[in-house]
């Protein structure tokens, strides 16, 4: 967000602040942001009279009004007394007087129109005529924890949406309608994907058999694609003796996030939040040649993270997260090769999702902030050649990457495949990292071409990333109309009759038999509501088999994504389905 | 074990006893029976002379000379405090004395030769007539806390082996002489198949590439077996609220097994033992019809159990169990046919590892305790029809079954299949068990023909049992030398000199295409060492490729299992390699 629109984004937090306080006067501000798509003001409403949804539209109008009067921001910096007695009935900005005053920070109030808030500044300089006042909207109410946790008081958030233009407004409030409309948790209910229990709690989705077998097909795809590159698959438990994240570092970093595990015993485990450390170990298991270097082990297993319960979403933001993860271990040599491996399997599979095309993806060549240097762990030279070596691999492969200074991993450079989903929204994927630190914590080594121990970079590399939130986008960019090979169903054989179903019969078998997943449906509801429910399930095809059908040896295919009826052969069918399966 | 033999064993316990006083004066006793190979006794030396393994030869040779004495037992009954002064001095005994006191039960004294000892019975009447002195052993010291607590004192147990004769005794050594050549920690560790850190912990297990390669092959093989009869694979998280333990009643009794979980909220989770009481939530996730039933979930995913650190073992006991779970929720007139595919699954998962043999297993059919029925829940006219529905099975299928009284678990009757290890070692392997309670518990249902709400019955089935537990006995079984489908590489191509490489390559890549796993060895090493390697890994096949095979456009093949060296094209190996997998 470029800081002109965050401003006005900024200024219309404030313009909210001062309509509420028009309307709720015995209302105590607390926090009022920019964020990503506009702003909120967090507002304590105490037993008073508190606005709901439908007194939105009031206060917007309100704002309207207001902003004739704000032509101008003007600014004062006051002492910490003066503050805590301007603000001494609410403890909320009390308490931020309190912080300021302690990092020995100016404190600073901000006036436009009648209105002055405690604030650190960044606003439209004239609102009135720099804010298009179409091109906002308050959006909805919500209740938010004072400063997000949850042992505060709850507050009332006013959320509000604003961009440059009143035709930025119109787009965005467009995706959002298409977004509910392709909502996975709805499709993902109407496809019988996975579900929730609450007696199995938040944010641990269970998987049907439908949304197993897209599991299954996902890893299917990637393993098979990574074959011809060498990776093995390993499999590691889910919990360890908290030892092995004290080793590596992540002890301090993550501790926040993990699941704790107690036993009978005094052993300290935990559920593991990512598998590189249980991975060292099976490369520690024996001593290590360079002939034996590339090491490439591949898993896909759960991890598990303590998400705040607030914040879980469908699959989307879940506590149990498969990552289809991979580890190499190399020479500093081999980097180039096997990035450049990994990126030709990122292309494979995202080309099967018609997702890796010009225009619809980029890369981050996420690299250090080299004004911070501190932050990064390891030997400056090994960063530096690290990064040209990344950067050497987009160039060779026609990347549209950009280097993004500060996105590194504190332990290394990497590539992140942003894609652009079906209606416009930014998605990270897929992602492929260097790692100079976890090797030198488990004191990893090989023995080089002179008997040296060396120690090997390790590349940490994910196609798909978390199976959850994978599987969270690709139904919301297809809307459930997945491409032939993603779809736990593929083909329904629906007979006309009770007559036709040895026909049907005989049609489903060699469609199994050519490796297809087909549903024959030879129950006794009528035809129609058969065909609804192939619709409604969202397969790619069936095919409706009746006594013309029968006569001329054939099937009546319908595509969904055409909507095209034609006649034709098993035989022909079984080449169109696995050319399409081929792509 | 028979009672006589149990009082044989019992008896020598207490030989031994009185031998280690002769020797060890200041010794305190504390408890030693009869267990299944022979006999224990704990015993506390403190801080005096403390036999170690050198010592038992002494022992043994004492017991033999006091026996000639032991010709009669004698017992008495005495008062709680009559008993209390006679062990004043043992704090052990003192502890048994007080609980017997308090149960109010009978506190005995059992006396032969100068020894008594507190005891509740079980002896040999006249030990010097009726005990072959040559048919035990003390076989070897261990520690082991008093009463199995590790907050307890540490004791001294010694143990001994005891049979009816010297020959059985005999046979017993020569088994454990071969299962130790055969402990599937050594070989596991020879062949690379898994390891375990201190960092990750004991009991939790790394599976390398060739160790996940072999759990993948058995989990296909039961999921190809299985497809025809309709199971579909579901996928659940590893941890659960506990609420879903408190619904399904196993919250009381598996408690102490279970790992507790706890993030930043008040929510209490734990780490999942079992994996049905999720698959209901999937089952119960949407309204059911008769029309969809048998419904079949499988998963093979890992349970969490906290077993003793003492107790662990290699793979043979764990903390992280794989499952190879499944199961059926059926209609009480689908029990037959279910339970049937289930055993037609077992029957050719063992004919593949040629263990399901006439004499080499039998089946427990696990019913009832007539005399203790209160033990069982649920309706009896549905138990009994259950347990008749089971017999009609096993006597269909010809299987060589006994009803084994007392064996039912708490909520149905079983079908448990017991093999018979290379060295003749009984093993419970695959099991089929109805449930009547778990569905009712969850209050599962479907609607039956006329559209009344019914409780279904639930089937767990397990094929392999654990991964980890199924793997080591394997490995034991085979001793390393796996059947054809189970190898996790299964031959070696071996160039004799460089020049052969680019044939070898072509052979290689021959039997690759052809689905065979494969290993190339073009490393610089000499053709006899790439051989003793090929031999040292097991493969059950590995081609050398020389000149004369190049003329002939042959490869030298020479078998594991027969050491013979043969002549053949790539064709008939392939022919010849699907024939065996085929088997």
């Amino acid at each position: 967000m470029n800081e002109e629109l965050q401003n006005k984004r900024h200024t219309l937090a404030h313009l909210l602040a001062a309509a509420v306080l028009e309307k709720y006067p015995h209302a105590k501000l607390t926090l009022g942001p920019a964020i990503d798509t506009g702003f909120y003001y967090d507002i304590d409403f105490g037993d008073g009279d508190t606005p709901g949804d439908t007194d939105l539209k009031g206060i917007q109008k309100q704002m309207k009004k207001m902003v004739n009067k704000w032509t101008e921001f003007t600014h004062r910096e006051v002492s910490a007394d003066e503050a805590r007695e301007i603000y001494a009935d609410n403890p909320y900005k009390l308490e931020l007087i309190n912080e300021i005053a302690e990092k020995d920070e100016a404190i600073t109030l901000y006036t436009c129109g009648d209105f002055t808030d405690l604030c650190r500044g960044g606003h439209s300089e004239n609102p009135k005529e720099e804010i298009a006042m179409d091109a906002f909207k308050l959006d909805k109410i919500a209740g938010a924890y004072w400063r997000g946790d949850e042992k505060n008081p709850m507050l009332t958030r006013i959320y509000g949406v604003a961009f440059d233009t009143k035709e930025e407004l119109d787009a965005y409030e467009k995706q959002q309608e298409e977004a509910k409309a392709r909502d996975h948790r709805k499709i993902g209910k109407e496809l019988d994907l996975f579900t929730f229990s609450d007696l199995v709690g938040a944010g641990l989705p269970l998987f049907t058999p439908r949304g197993t077998m897209m599991r299954d097909l996902i890893v299917d795809k990637i393993m098979c694609i990574q074959a011809k590159y060498g990776y093995t698959k390993v499999s590691i438990p889910h919990i360890t003796k908290s030892d092995l994240y004290k080793t590596s570092g992540h002890w301090d970093k993550f501790e926040d996030e993990l699941f704790h595990v107690k036993g009978k015993s005094d052993t300290e485990f935990v559920m593991k939040p990512m598998n590189c450390p249980h991975h060292t170990q099976i490369f520690n298991s024996q001593p290590r040649s360079y002939k034996e270097l590339p090491i490439r082990y591949a898993e896909t297993t759960m991890v598990y993270r303590d998400e705040q319960a607030g914040e879980l979403l469908g699959l989307g933001r879940v506590r149990s997260i498969t990552q289809d993860d991979g580890h190499v271990f190399c020479t500093l040599e081999q980097i180039e090769q096997e990035v450049e491996n990994i990126v030709n399997v990122i292309k494979e599979f995202y080309t099967s999702l018609d997702m890796f095309k010009e225009g619809n993806y980029w890369v981050s060549l996420s690299v250090r902030d080299m004004s911070d240097q501190d932050k990064y762990l390891g030997n400056p030279e090994v960063w530096q050649k690290a990064e040209a070596t990344l950067e050497a691999v987009a160039q060779k492969l026609n990347l549209p990457y950009k280097r993004v200074e500060g996105e590194a991993a504190f332990y290394g450079p990497k590539l992140d495949f942003m894609f652009h989903d079906a209606i416009g929204r930014e998605r990270q994927l897929a992602t492929a990292q260097l790692d100079f630190i976890m090797p030198e914590r488990f004191n990893l080594s090989y023995t080089d071409h002179e008997g040296n121990k060396q120690t090997p970079v390790m590349i940490h590399r994910a196609i798909a990333g978390s199976l959850e939130r994978f599987m969270s986008i690709m139904i919301e960019h297809f809307a459930g109309n997945f491409p032939l090979w993603l779809c736990p169903t593929q083909i329904a054989v629906i007979p006309v009759a009770e007559n036709h179903n040895d026909y049907a019969q005989s049609v489903y078998e060699k469609l199994t038999e050519a490796g297809f997943r087909v549903e024959l449906d030879t129950s006794k509801e009528s035809m129609g509501k058969k065909i609804r429910q192939a619709k409604k399930d969202k397969l790619p095809y069936f095919v409706v088999i009746g006594d013309k059908d029968i006569e001329s040896n054939t099937v009546t295919l319908e595509s969904r994504d055409t909507g095209e009826s034609t006649s034709i052969t098993v035989d022909e069918l079984v080449v169109k389905l696995n050319t399409e399966n081929d792509v």
